[in-house]
């Protein structure tokens, strides 16, 4: 039975293993956990962070938060690899926990160093200069940036365990905001095991992190004016969370991460075979395979000119019959399984409802072979490339959140362009190209569609972070079907997790409030 | 029966004026118009913002569209003597006209000179510099902010007809959106004349403006995931659209800026009968009466000192003792009606349920005198001054949106900082004091819950603008109980309403945008 972080302490759920939810191992289908909230004091947490672990942060100054953000990144990197170890059990290769957790670490470290050098020695900010408002000099306006008296609670998808709570943790503490955490059941496990690393660290004030295990429904009903809903997850969950009648009645501000149907854009002038067409195949084989495909960047629609479609199904089913699959802990295996056998199923329904419009080009749904393991209590699945009409409803609104991508041929820029806005609105998409006036026509029509747009071309493609990594420098969050959220872009993500409030005021009162900034380090240890 | 502007054309709504809403005016109870939107084709006008309104905004580059927010200005310049004899029919004296029209004209221009000031010779906007994302020096990080393919319709309140759809309008059209304006019914022929005074100087491009007058609930269905809802109203509307499912199932950005209780707090160390104490006294007894108390900044709660709760009380009625009461454009007259006999309604009723736990010290809600005017049949209400319990609900909760304020008398500091945060969120507060430390003090906690902070001492109170006057150079909107809305703030209230985008690029792709800004003025007329 998973047990919760609640006011300091580790939390058991008054049930019996019988009555609440089995978790099960992806590889080999043994149960790993139990999990369920009963009985989880979960007023009482919200209570504690509010009472304890949010004046503490707020007392800080940011680099003092920023020292709190090292020493998670140094005590969860000095346990990295209990967390390897276990994210197996959720499918996922060496490569895959990597990413997850080393991702973690990065974003905390780079947040602790965006935090000292962008942000003041103070517990707030004064965003200026200060205007003049009147025609004396004595009436100044500028904007007052303080920390939210209230919560974050955040509501964690299943795919990244370790990444989620940490990039939002860095920017809450950052924002002098504690955090409740609330892991998706099916890693939740993991997110149980970071969290023991933190708290046996000892390096968070108390009350600044709490984790409930299981559901927080009734929970919603106890969010108020200051506090922060953080959700990553699907558009139909981000749905159900915004029209929660108390979150509509306070204004509590809610954050929606959606995974969205995301594209890459092969530009006409790319030659098949040429390196930068390379690229182009390997940035699709790796979003396909890298965590099996669930990631809610991951590339599901491959745009391509016509006259090297056939080209680039080829090149592209190519580069997945190298991909081994099977238990992520055996050698050469480069793709593990999904998460659980229900997002198998998930991902089946939507592969069958897109080529309803078009062919299976590799792989095949209903069966894959594996290394090491039993295909059918493992929830493995082939990689899936679909060749579909592009002019069909389904590419562009179903998303199969597993190792699948659908290749879709287009006429002519307008009609690459029309495609792309077809998805309503994703997180990234890539344009893959060396023809500035083309991409630059594409990049200004296109942007308005995506939160990142990750432009390739012959000149920085060996250089490419990837398609799919979200990095703290840059906004993460797309529009319309993405959720309309919006997390990091550096300190802009800190500041959002803030009130603005604008100021009218004297020079000298405006002094006083900088003067407040350079408190005794003593004052707020 | 008020007509409405769409597609380019003045519309008359399809129904005789037996079946639509007589709008009356403020003062004689006459009829001053019809309004109703049956029959009008909302549809074909928000397609025509789209294809016609949105592609010639965008085409253009800030200062293009600055010379555009000009020319409106001196198109409603030219003729702001016609609003303000019609502003008279809804209660508006001419110091009320004029804070609304010329307040609006205001805006315009001084958009148009932070927009030529502070943002590039483009359509667009690149937010550097550009960041190193990886080792080489080819791959770069950078936010691009472009204009949304969509439409702004705004919800407009009854109390600024010719403020808000232009403080609205200088910032869609600086975002290269166009607006479809839903003008509130007690003032409909207020906008409805402003559209036309707009229209007829041919300033603006062919579908960047358009009005529709009634009910706009079912266009909600329409909008989709480029538009943005620019709501100000109360917060129960705010409410009922900020559900309404196609919004949300589309992630349709909603901006709400919804009434508030807001405070003025007098410190501790003001004498009465002090320059300052003078100062909050004028304050007050302005908010109360400018506009005849109907704006949403307006002062609800006035905090003092209980020991110098009497001195308040007697300075605040003496005061209120000398405003004139009666028709807006008879001689001396001070305060004019409210907007309609159904809010004086919703006044007494308001007043009512605070003087539960409180007295009237100042007016009557059941009687006025009044010049020149027949008191019931014009919407005439007394200023009304409730002294109440400040540990009760009602004051802090229940918003007459009128001539009303409430004396709430606190025990100490601590006290008045959690009587101000009771408002649950508030779009603007006071603070009147001459002690640094503890108006810094009472700004940090308080700013969190307030969307601007108003700060008096004896160096700037002769300098103010007021309490209730939202200023285009700082944000507009509050956290909770406001709406948690945002508008204005210079000119990150344009780039709000522009999709930001993270760009992962090669600096040869980040020079052709940027030079992709330098086009000829000819190319984008």
């Amino acid at each position: 039975m998973l047990q919760s972080f609640l006011q300091d302490t580790w939390v058991t759920p008054t049930v019996t293993p019988a009555s609440a939810v089995a978790v099960r191992d992806a590889v080999t289908g043994e149960t790993v956990c139990h999990v369920s909230s009963e009985g989880l004091d979960v007023a009482g947490a919200f209570a504690h962070a509010r009472r304890v672990g949010g004046p503490a942060l707020r007392d800080l100054t940011f680099p003092q938060r920023a020292d709190l953000l090292d020493a998670v990144a140094a005590a969860v990197r000095a346990r990295r690899e209990e967390l390897y170890v276990l994210s197996a059990r959720a499918g996922a290769t060496l490569t895959d926990a990597r990413y997850d957790v080393d991702g973690g670490i990065r974003v905390l470290r780079d947040y602790a160093a965006r935090a000292r050098a962008e942000l003041p020695d103070a517990p707030y900010l004064l965003e200026g200069p200060a205007e003049r408002l009147a025609r004396g000099e004595d009436f100044l306006g500028l904007h007052l940036v303080t920390p939210s008296p209230g919560l974050m609670l955040q509501v964690n998808a299943f795919n990244f365990p370790v990444w989620a709570p940490l990039e939002k943790l860095a920017q809450a503490v950052l924002a002098g905001m504690p955090s409740v955490v609330k892991p998706a059941t099916p890693t939740a496990y993991l997110t149980e095991h970071l969290v023991r690393i933190v708290t046996e660290a000892g390096v968070l004030p108390p009350g600044a992190l709490q984790m409930v295990v299981g559901s927080v429904r009734t929970a919603l009903d106890l969010l108020h004016e200051q506090d922060v809903l953080s959700f990553t997850g699907s558009a139909a969950t981000a749905e159900t969370l915004r029209t929660q009648p108390n979150l509509v009645a306070r204004s509590v501000r809610f954050n929606a991460e959606a995974d969205s149907v995301n594209a890459i854009v092969l530009a006409p002038d790319v030659e098949p075979g040429s390196p930068l067409f390379e690229a182009f195949v390997r940035e699709v084989v790796t979003e396909m395979t890298v965590k099996a495909g669930q990631k809610c960047t991951a590339i599901r629609r491959v745009l391509v000119p016509q006259e090297h479609e056939l080209a680039a199904l080829d090149a592209i089913s190519a580069g997945l019959a190298g991909v081994t699959i099977g238990n992520p802990g055996a050698e050469g295996v480069r793709m593990g399984a999904v998460v659980s056998l229900e997002q198998r199923e998930d991902v089946r329904r939507a592969v069958r409802a897109i080529v309803e419009s078009g062919r299976f080009v590799y792989g095949d749904p209903g069966k894959v072979r594996v290394v090491d393991a039993d295909p059918e209590r493992g929830a493995f699945l082939d990689t899936l490339l679909i060749s579909a009409d592009p002019d069909a409803s389904a590419p562009h609104e179903v998303e199969p959140f597993g190792p699948a991508a659908t290749v879709l041929a287009y006429r002519d820029t307008a009609h690459a362009m029309d495609l792309v806005a077809r998805g309503r609105g994703s997180l990234a998409a890539s344009v893959v190209g060396d023809d500035l006036a083309w991409t630059t026509a594409f990049v200004r029509e296109a942007a308005p569609w995506h939160g990142r747009l990750h432009l390739l071309d012959s000149t920085n493609m060996a250089q490419t972070t990837g398609h799919g990594s979200p990095l703290p420098a840059l906004r993460h969050g797309g529009p319309g079907r993405a959720g309309g959220g919006s997390e990091m872009g550096g300190t802009r993500g800190v500041v959002d997790l803030m009130q603005r409030t604008a100021l009218q005021a004297s020079p000298r009162l405006l002094d006083s409030l900088r003067n407040g900034h350079a408190r005794p380090p003593a004052d707020s240890a």
